[in-house]
């Protein structure tokens, strides 16, 4: 194991893993943030490329020992616990970060799957539900989750911490336009099917045994009316009355679990 | 409407207002803070019991007009914005909180209702997926929410905004013996059955047709061993090997949503 010692806030691995908080700089450089052992190992399992390793003097001489996997990493910075704080963005120190290469996924290759299940987010704002959707997707078998322009980056440090390891696995295509995107996958075949609080269909009577799409919207808003207008149905979870709404997470959650229930029995 | 103006932090109203961000004392004066309009309406719409009601001078000229819902009033503090910033717990100011009067709920009975749904939480930790449960609870017409001893409160700020309103609606019983719970539970033959990871039964083979209560585990550690032992069947839902675990929210709702699909198919 390489050590090297960092002692400058004005260091270039500081500057770079400290930029990661931001959107517009994690997308220049195509690197996001991994915070903590259990995320920077579930990252190596899954063979994501990591970057620049930051750690305390603590952390490197209780934690990076042989018996641990994270002895296979070939170099490691280590910084003052003071520097240590300016790049963590958790309440309480994690004692390591990475920068990581996020991983790319193309849609087209996906397009051309049998029985292919997408799973489309339209302006998803909350970090914490989209962190608990990319578990979902890749809890039930779905092939590639995309996200439309106006969605959360699904690279933030809080989407990351919230997907805890799953967003290492799952295919994500981001920044999409949502318009072309539906054109397209209806040329293939794939069948888009909405989910509204609204909509006609209860999903369990929907026909889930070809490609499907299965297309949510922002949190407070919803699907915009061209969405749904789009779709070849509209699914809804039924749900008492005195109850305004379910969290997307779990909506999203019913509806994967549905179907890959249908798909196991 | 009687307005009251308020200058000193150490007025009483603002001094209990403040206080309800600890558990001690929310238990000792047997209120919750309720942060915002929305939260406050839905509130008054429950029948909760509004204790104090404190605003900013802004907030009273531009939303405490007659036709809004929150007209019905009968009176409100006013503050400064800075003596205002003291008392919310959330990052941005929402212009008006409440103390209100904890709903009561009672366990026995709950236990002679006929076909009841009943949700158990042990040791749940995370404000944000007890909120996601509440509302998962009330959504699928569950009878009442359970916690045990250890588990956070349910009328912690954080859980009153997860949980959307949900809370003003769904009986809970907190801060139960598990133990002396569930012998109660089997003498009314209610059956329980554990939710976990490796559990045997796959959920959609268990019999939901009579009084079930539902239990779920902490985040991290699950259920202890003795629930599981004390369990007719330990429930699991499928999922990828590559996937780690679901969110205990979106786990709960999965079967709540599919108890709720049998009963109306």
């Amino acid at each position: 194991l390489k050590v090297q010692e960092i002692n400058s806030s004005q260091n270039a691995v500081i500057k770079r893993i400290r930029s990661l908080d931001n959107r517009a700089a994690r997308k220049e450089c195509g690197l996001f943030l991994l915070e903590g052992k259990k995320l920077i190992e579930e990252a190596q399992a899954n063979k994501i490329d990591l970057i620049d390793i930051v750690t305390t003097r603590e952390f490197l001489e209780e934690e990076l020992t042989d018996q641990l996997p994270l002895a296979n990493l070939d170099h490691v910075s280590v910084v003052s616990d003071q520097l240590f704080k300016t790049l963590y963005t958790t309440t309480t120190s994690c004692g390591i970060v990475a920068s990581a290469v996020q991983p790319t996924a193309h849609l087209s290759p996906l397009l051309e799957k049998e029985n292919v299940l997408l799973v489309i987010g339209e302006e998803v704002q909350d970090p914490g539900n989209l962190g608990t959707i990319v578990r979902n997707c890749l809890a039930f078998g779905v092939d590639a989750l995309i996200l439309s322009k106006g969605s959360v980056d699904c690279y933030s440090p809080k989407v990351v911490r919230s997907a805890m390891g799953a967003l290492f696995a799952l295919p994500v295509v981001q920044e999409v336009d949502l318009e072309d995107c539906l054109k397209e996958i209806r040329k293939k075949r794939i069948a888009p099917l909405a989910l509204d609080a609204n909509g006609q269909t209860l999903y369990w009577q929907a026909n889930f045994s070809t490609s499907v799409a299965l297309i949510f919207g922002n949190e407070g808003r919803g699907l915009c009316q061209a969405t749904l207008d789009g779709a070849d149905s509209v699914l809804s979870i039924p749900i008492a009355q005195k109850c305004e709404s379910l969290n997307i997470g779990v909506s999203v959650g019913i509806i994967l679990a549905h179907i890959d229930r249908e798909k196991r029995m």
